[in-house]
């Protein structure tokens, strides 16, 4: 028979079991997280109609959307979690509790230019709070506390969850009459690591904003001290942008009450620079470094944003979320060696059975199952070595072996398999000394 | 601005938050139960290059297939979990421990007539376990085992794994002479309980079948007793087809050895009629019924097949599987009132600030999640009422009252949801009563 050359698409992440195991454990322990908060769980369709999922999009996502026909149905599948919350909270509205909190945890699709850690099928991890008519800003400060409890739970101690306002931002363009040109010149203050003050006075200058007000811009991201100071210079700049004035004082009650909300003083940090897509958020914007892999980008990020489903309702739904990238964050964290596959096994036992008395070895493979250990039985035909082999290179970490003498003696032979160190325990034991 | 009506594709299965909290919880005890038989994780993904997933594929699964190009590829969406992990087999062979036991729970499309409980996009539940070259026929016997397990985890007591040998049937038609004739047979012998045993005869003239081959059919499936009482009279029906007597060897051997795997006796039916698919199984098939809801159809079901991935490789790989329609079986479970959805609930707690001192609040819905204990703070400003009702609406059980007098004497006010009940506790207490 010809055969067809097994192979997976470039841009789908497709595991080996071993990380498979791992990111699964991390992608559980955002899940349970997300649950400590109380929020509930979605799971809306990968496929929707494509009017309904392109209401809002246009540009560059437009193009990187995998949309095709079946029948004479014009069909997409979703390119981010939220589109579908918005259609699921204007379509379900009646029957939700407001604030709606959900969190989804699921995959995407976006056709881009396939590249080393870039997914053209990867998981989010979304969690929103939606506001019937309004909601409250202690929602903005609950956020991070949701963040700072997720990425500790995955075991990391030293990140950042960096803070601006929206509204700070275009008060600033507002004030110097250049709201027109806020893409261009946050463009060109988002390179300033890279090319230095210097360089972005002079892009500035190319652009055509006068030179008074280029002042006031590098003034204005020049800022810098700890939070409170950093409150206190933009208060003092003398700003009078209602806009600005009002992204002020929100960014202030939000520090105030992120401590409030538990998280310390040294995971949050107010960042001037921030901006997170130009159309979207209207306020709060977070992003998340690692402090030690910022090179790694922001591993979770969002905002707030003033109506969620203006495209197909007309009630005021006003949210705030942040998304993990799991798949890309799971390939980078993993390059880094942040992430360890190598150990990694379902199994706890692997019961090897050296006797034909099999109905013993299988009702003792069963008694560690009701304990909740996760235990194989070798049910092949081959000689020992290939047994302890098949648990070594699965990491199983304990093998269970029953023979006859064991049988007879209401025993099994316990060997760790990273010691290398046997024992002869009744199965209660090992059951103990497992758990 | 004009807006897009949000609505869901027909024959995509979307839940409320509630219904979505049960479907997590049987999703989740399927994982953990196969989890517990130490079967590895896999995560293949959605869309698959089409040359790869039709390589084997033919008929009608083809014409339900979503397939598109995007680009200059021609891809598809997967429509089962069997063709992937074919693929995935062939394509990290050498990086695989055999026997290889993976489970997969992921979603599948078919773009098959809309109708109730048939889903355009469902989820599988499978385990397979793989062989390298050979598979010994114990593995035959440990799939009941995890159907068992899956099954009573998820609180059922009543159901029946049935098990026949697909070899014994096409024995059968060997025998006669009909093996040409296998799909119409079996087609005709399917309807017995409609059409009773008389049409069914009849039915078979009709086809053209001798007489005393109908006579042989018909003595066969009519076969009734226990499990060895049918065992017994195969043996007696003195067929010699070598086919035949391979199939029956193979059934008394699972049977026996099912007994050994511990399942009982009572939840295994040989059930000479079932067949499963007419050209992928060849050796054991299962189907299982749940005793008081038979019309269900078969809520797992699977098999033996000798070459998983003939397609993609010399390799023979045979293997044993089984699958779960989890959408399907959550549909109809759901109508028939076996899963209940109305009083689910992610929090267990909501905290109720009566106080301006939100510090404390927060921290004690801190305590509360470091405890484990899914906690929700109610932070939007409304009157008491309406916090309770929201309580009350997403079923969480439990209320958690703060106010100025509670904090001043360390302690809180614990409402039970469900009863009313009121007490005035520590933290620790409110804590100790909950877990």
């Amino acid at each position: 028979m010809e055969k067809v050359q097994p192979r997976t698409l470039p841009g789908f992440m497709e595991l080996l079991p071993n990380e498979q195991i791992a990111f699964n454990e991390i992608k559980e322990k955002i899940q349970k997280s997300y649950e400590r908060f109380g929020f509930l769980p979605l799971d809306t369709p990968i496929i929707e109609d494509a009017e309904v999922l392109l209401a809002k999009a246009g540009g560059e996502t437009e193009k990187q959307i995998y949309r095709f026909n079946k029948g004479e149905n014009d069909l997409a599948l979703r390119f981010d979690l939220t589109v579908p919350l918005a259609k699921y909270v204007a379509q379900y509205y009646g029957e939700l509790s407001f604030p709606f909190k959900r969190y989804q945890i699921g995959k995407v699709y976006r056709g881009e230019k396939a590249q080393a850690g870039r997914y053209r099928e990867f998981y989010q991890c979304d969690v929103d709070i939606i506001g019937d008519g309004e909601l409250n800003i202690i929602h903005d400060a609950e956020i991070p506390s949701i963040i700072y409890t997720t990425f500790k739970e995955l075991g990391f101690e030293k990140f950042t969850i960096h803070i601006n306002n929206r509204k700070i931002l275009n008060g600033i363009f507002d004030e110097i009459g250049s709201i027109d040109k806020t893409t261009d010149i946050l463009r060109i203050i988002d390179k300033i690591e890279k090319i230095g003050a210097q360089k972005v006075e002079e892009e500035l200058q190319e652009l055509g904003i006068a030179e008074k007000d280029i002042k006031t811009i590098m003034n204005f991201i020049k800022i810098s001290g700890t939070n409170s100071e950093k409150i206190k210079t933009l208060k003092e700049l003398g700003i009078k942008s209602e806009i600005f004035n009002n992204g002020l004082n929100e960014l202030e009650q939000v520090i105030n009450l992120i401590k409030v909300c538990g998280v310390p003083e040294k995971n949050v940090e107010v960042d001037l620079t921030i901006a997170r897509g130009l159309d979207y958020y209207t306020g709060t914007v977070y992003e998340t470094f690692l402090d030690d892999y910022k090179k790694l980008g922001s591993v979770c990020s969002g905002g707030r944003y003033e109506n969620l489903a203006e495209y197909y309702t007309d009630k005021k739904l006003p949210g705030v979320g942040i998304s993990i990238g799991l798949s890309r964050f799971f390939y980078q964290a993993s390059k880094e060696g942040l992430i360890k596959s190598d150990n990694k096994s379902i199994s706890k036992v692997l019961v090897i059975p050296m006797t034909d008395n099999l109905d013993k070895c299988m009702e003792i493979a069963s008694e560690f199952r009701k304990a909740k250990i996760n235990t194989e039985i070798y049910l092949a035909d081959k000689k020992i070595k290939s047994k302890f082999k098949y648990a070594d290179k699965l990491n199983i970490p304990f093998a269970v072996v029953i023979g006859d003498d064991e049988i007879a003696n209401n025993k099994v032979t316990l060997k760790n398999m990273q010691t290398g160190e046997q024992e002869t325990l009744t199965v209660q034991d090992v059951i103990n000394k497992i758990k």
